[in-house]
C-alpha cells in the first residue's frame, strides 16, 4: 500500500489547472502500487489516477512508460491513457515530484484467477507485444541477468538468514541460468510485471492492463514466463497445468511462438522466477519490518525455481494442450 | 493509511448482492482512516465507501454510529448515508468482519484550513448538535476522564521516554483537569473527532462531515474544545485567534453557548488536549515503528495543554471577536 507523499487541495487544484479535466470533486490516496503514490480523483468530467513518482522511478524513464501507454491505447489496447496537459506535456510536477494524470479504468483484479482469466491474459499479452512493435522508444531491462547479478551480490551473504542453504542453492541456479541465457529470440517491448493485480476484469472479461513501470525492451517470451509464474501457480506452489495451457494457448492464438522460444521457455521461466526471488529477497533483507508492511516471501519463488529446474520441455507447461 | 483486510471480487460481489446498488465496476483500498479498512467502490449506480470494522471497533457500537449517520442525514446534515440491505439491515459481513456500505461524499479535506473553513466547521458542529437532539440511541464516551485514566495508567511509567519530565508535567495536569471536570453542562451527541480530515469542502463550502466512529453522548462544549484544538493551532503550535474566533462565532450563530459553557471552555480545552496527547502517547509507546507508519506526535498536544493551562477566560479563545 502506498501513499508516500500527501498532497493538499491547493496544490492539486493548481496542478489540475494545467489539464483539460474539469473541476476537482474529490481525491483519495489508494493502497495500490508499491513504488509510487497513487490517488483516485473524481472531477466534474470523469475519474482519474494521479501518480506521483517516488525515488525508485527514474525520471528519465517516464517518457518511455507514459508514451507506451499512449501508444498502446491508440492501438486499441485497454490501458490507462495519460492525459496531456494543455501545453502538450505528459509529465507535470506536484509536491516536488514528477507526476502524471491517467484515465481511470473500471474493473477488478482477480485475487483468485481462473482458467478463463489466464487465457485472456495470454491473449492480451500477445496483443500488447504486437501493438508495441512500432513503439519508437527503447528502455533496457534493469532487471535482466545483469541486474539480477547486482541484487544477488547485494544479498547472497545474508540469503541463509531467510533459509539455510539458500545461498548455495540459488547461487548454483543463478550461474546456470545466466550462463545459458539466450539472446537470439524475438524481442520487443515487454510489460515485465503482468501480475494479477495489474490486470482488470469486468463481468469475466479482461477490461484493462495497468502499471507499465517495469516495461522495457527484452525477449518477448520472457514476458510469457513471468505470466506463467504469476498466474499459473496455486497457493500451495503447485503448477496448474490447465491454467498454463490456457495462458499459452491464449498467447499463441494471437502470436504463435517460434520453436526457439518454446525450447527456451523452461530456462526463461527459471530466469523470471529467480528475478522475483531476488527482488523479494532483497526487500526482505533490507526493508525494516512494520505492522502494515507485507513483505512478499522470496521462498514462494524459490519453489517455482525448483519446479522449473526439473522441466525438460515446454510441453510440460501445457503448450498444445488447450 | 489503512487496508488491514483485503477482499476478493467474489466476496464483494456476493456482499453487494444484498444491496440495491447496481453492479460492481471497481474497488480500491483507500489510505484513509486509522481504525478500519476502507474501500472506494464504483458501481453502475454511484460511488460508495465500504468499511470493514477491525478489532478496535466494538460491534455493539455499530448501530449507534450508523444510526446516527442515518439520523443526521435525514435531518439535512451532509454526511454519508449508510445504505440499507435488501432485508433492511445496515450491517453486513465480509471477510469475517462486520461491514457497512455508505454513500460516497465528494469533497476534499483541508490540509491548510483557513478562517472561513473554521467558521463553517463551527456552524456545522452546532447544526449536528441540534440535529442529534432527538437521536434515540446512547453511547458513553470511551475517552472521557475515566478512559483517560486507563490510558494514563498504561503509559505514565514510560512517558519520560518521549520527553524527560513528561510524566510529572502531564500527571499534574491530569489530576487538575479530572479533579475539576464539569458534569452539569448541556450534553448530547458529540462527534468527538472532528479533525480537518473528517470535514470535506467543495469550492470553499463545507460539503460533508465523515467518520462518526468516536461519536458518543457527552458535553456539547467539549466537542467545541476538540475543534479548537484540531483547527485553530498553527504548525508552530501557536493558537490562531482569528480562526478560533471564527469557529466560535460560527458555532454560536447556530447555537449560542451558555455562560457556564463559556466559563468551562479553558478546562474543556485542556481536557480535550490531554485526551489526544494520551492516545498519541499510548500509540507512540505501543505501536512498533515501521517505514509506512506515521505515528502522531504526542508533544504537539502537550504544547496545546500548556497553552490552555494559562488561559483565564473564553474571551482569550476569541469569543465575541468575530
Amino acid at each position: 500500500m502506498a501513499v508516500y507523499t500527501d498532497i493538499s487541495e491547493d496544490e492539486l487544484v493548481a496542478f489540475l489547472g494545467e489539464y483539460p479535466v474539469g473541476t476537482l470533486l474529490s481525491y483519495k490516496g489508494i493502497a495500490e502500487g508499491t513504488e509510487n503514490s497513487n490517488f483516485l480523483l473524481h472531477t466534474s468530467d470523469s475519474a482519474f489516477i494521479l501518480t506521483l513518482y517516488e525515488r525508485r522511478v527514474e525520471t528519465s524513464d517516464l517518457p518511455f512508460f507514459l508514451g507506451l501507454m499512449e501508444h498502446l491505447s491508440q492501438k486499441g489496447i485497454s490501458c490507462p491513457l495519460p492525459v496531456k496537459r494543455n501545453d502538450g506535456e505528459l509529465i507535470g510536477q506536484i509536491a516536488g515530484r514528477p507526476a502524471a494524470l491517467i484515465t481511470f479504468l473500471e474493473g477488478m483484479w482477480m485475487r483468485n484467477p481462473t482458467v478463463q482469466h489466464c487465457r485472456q491474459v495470454g491473449e492480451a499479452l500477445a496483443q500488447m507485444h504486437i501493438a508495441a512493435e512500432d513503439f519508437p522508444l527503447q528502455r533496457q531491462n534493469a532487471l535482466s541477468p545483469e541486474g539480477w547479478g547486482r541484487l544477488w551480490d547485494g544479498c547472497r551473504n545474508r540469503a541463509d538468514e531467510v533459509m539455510p542453504g539458500l545461498a548455495k542453492e540459488a547461487g548454483k541456479d543463478f550461474d546456470e541460468i545466466v550462463g545459458q541465457w539466450p539472446s537470439d529470440l524475438p524481442s520487443g517491448v515487454i510489460h515485465a510485471d503482468l501480475f494479477p493485480d495489474n490486470v482488470f476484469f469486468l463481468n469475466g472479461k479482461l477490461s484493462g492492463v495497468i502499471d507499465f513501470y517495469f516495461a522495457c525492451n527484452d525477449l518477448l517470451a520472457y514476458d510469457i514466463a513471468t505470466c506463467l509464474n504469476a498466474w499459473c501457480f496455486e497457493k500451495d506452489a503447485s503448477y496448474n497445468l490447465t491454467k498454463g495451457a490456457a495462458l499459452l494457448a491464449g498467447y499463441q492464438s494471437v502470436r504463435p511462438l517460434q520453436d526457439a522460444e518454446l525450447e527456451a521457455l523452461p530456462l526463461l521461466c527459471r530466469g523470471s522466477a529467480i528475478r522475483f526471488m531476488l527482488t523479494r529477497l532483497y526487500d526482505w533483507l533490507t526493508i525494516p519490518d512494520g505492522p502494515l508492511i507485507k513483505k512478499r516471501d522470496p521462498l514462494e519463488y524459490l519453489r517455482r525455481m525448483r519446479f522449473h529446474r526439473q522441466i525438460r520441455s515446454a510441453s510440460e507447461y501445457g503448450v498444445g494442450l488447450a
